[in-house]
């Protein structure tokens, strides 16, 4: 299960990223989880579904109907932004597209719990360390399949550590 | 798709009525959610997937392993019993077997946000009003087969109402 | 700190015992902890100040405006009903007044999670057990003073536990 | 009620900060509200206690000897890390020193809930937009003075905003 991370209102060409990533995702074989609402979340679902796919939406608000037309299984939380925090714990590696504040909660979410984030044209994030600069963890792709293959290759490595007895999140 | 709830140390007649619950929704078409852990829900996943169905697990912890064997999609919620609101929110209908306090909570949650909650041989509650004592809400069945018919027959009655215009959730 | 809970909609007597209930714990130098909205909320807060106490209010929504009017401190959790069982566990004993289905979810967590529950006039619950009926555990109540004396000791009792190195939550 | 958010493991001259954050903020009759744990979260908690300040602990566990020592009020939440999400919304304004990935996570939170963040030596955000580099909405404060001054400001303005008949989170 991949993670797909990014905001309601995103560029055509964030848009046309996310849907290649749901369609090489469920080409791939990977089940897609996200926020189950418009934009990216829409997009990413699409993809997914045009390929056969399966996507999981885990909504803020407590109404299934508010998922967007290519959720198959909507979670109703009824917790708000606080979901961010269960999206991104229930994939084994998340890719970010794009992505506003939401998505930046997201982020550190991740990083925070180990859970892998691969960024398309997301956020860059920096913070001040004595000596110089420290960059975040985020593993940058550059193309839509790219970020499959590493978001893929992190869940495996993940799901590895985890059957040789380590714990899966870190 | 049905919450059913319960607690992890049932008696034997307990997760016999989960099982075989699990086997008539899954015949039916419908999927199960659960909270994915051991006893009832463990039961009624197991009696799921041994009828082709699919099944969720909403879990307590931020780690999928623990979800039970029979669990198709874990997730993994982090955020502890707080996870029992999501659980019963997620089903169009509940069905409440056995259960010990966390199922108290859950049909707590259910009720007041308006999900129908079908019980067998589950928790009794009524609570003094002028004029006498009044009885909750749930619907009581007495077969395994009874509370899926009612369950459903709820969940269709929910559907309709939100497909005529009104809200899912009342 | 005492959690007091019962249900925006109360019977006029309730409202009476809630407000008695505040007043006393203040007396006695309790904080009291509540989900900050109206009827037994605003009522237990409302002795509270009367008596010179003070009052937190965990709020199911973002806005900490929407606090009743007695809140001192207004914690704008924005998860809804999942807020239920926070506001139980923040308490170190529960006194139950009245209620409807929230004030009944925050029973089940609050009993799950071993914080005692004194219960004036509230739900009354049982379940079917081998060999009969079991009873749960609230403890019954008869007045406000009662209640408040019952809550402090099960609390003192609770807090007793966890300095001789015991976990404060069994 | 101002939030100050930043992580367990800090350096001694943030944790300075910290310090110097709290006590200012206590001097200027502001309540501190924050995750409650160690690290800049105790920091804080003791410069506003030793200047007579109170404070509040929005703990991620049920238990709350977990707190550090200066916390009043530990709010005991359970629902682990998605409290972040609860801390920044109890405040009025946020003030992030220095911080990992769980103040990422809540810079995240506040800023998509409209909340002000004042930075003081914490994450540096941007991100890609066409036709340049866009920067977030964190407010740079170079001492913990300008720091607290700067959030007074956006506090007192949402406030007042609030009373004029607009909505405390935009």
């Amino acid at each position: 299960m991949i993670a797909v991370i990014g905001s309601r209102d995103a560029p055509p060409d964030a848009l046309a990223d996310a849907e290649a990533v749901g369609r090489e995702l469920a080409r791939r074989g990977a089940m897609v989880v996200c926020g189950g609402m418009g934009g990216i979340m829409e997009a990413v679902c699409r993809g997914a579904k045009s390929a056969g796919g399966m996507t999981i939406g885990i909504l803020p608000g407590d109404n299934p109907a508010e998922a967007n037309a290519y959720v198959d299984i909507p979670i109703s939380t009824g917790i708000g932004y606080a979901r961010n925090a269960i999206v991104v714990r229930t994939g084994q590696a998340v890719i970010a597209i794009n992505g506003a504040y939401g998505t930046l909660s997201e982020i550190g979410h991740a990083l925070g719990e180990g859970v892998p984030v691969i960024g398309l044209r997301t956020w860059r994030l920096e913070r001040a360390r004595a000596g110089g600069v420290e960059d975040t963890g985020i593993i940058k792709a550059t193309t839509p399949a790219q970020a499959v293959e590493l978001a893929l290759k992190a869940a495996d490595a993940r799901i590895a550590a985890w059957l040789s007895g380590n714990r899966l999140h870190p």
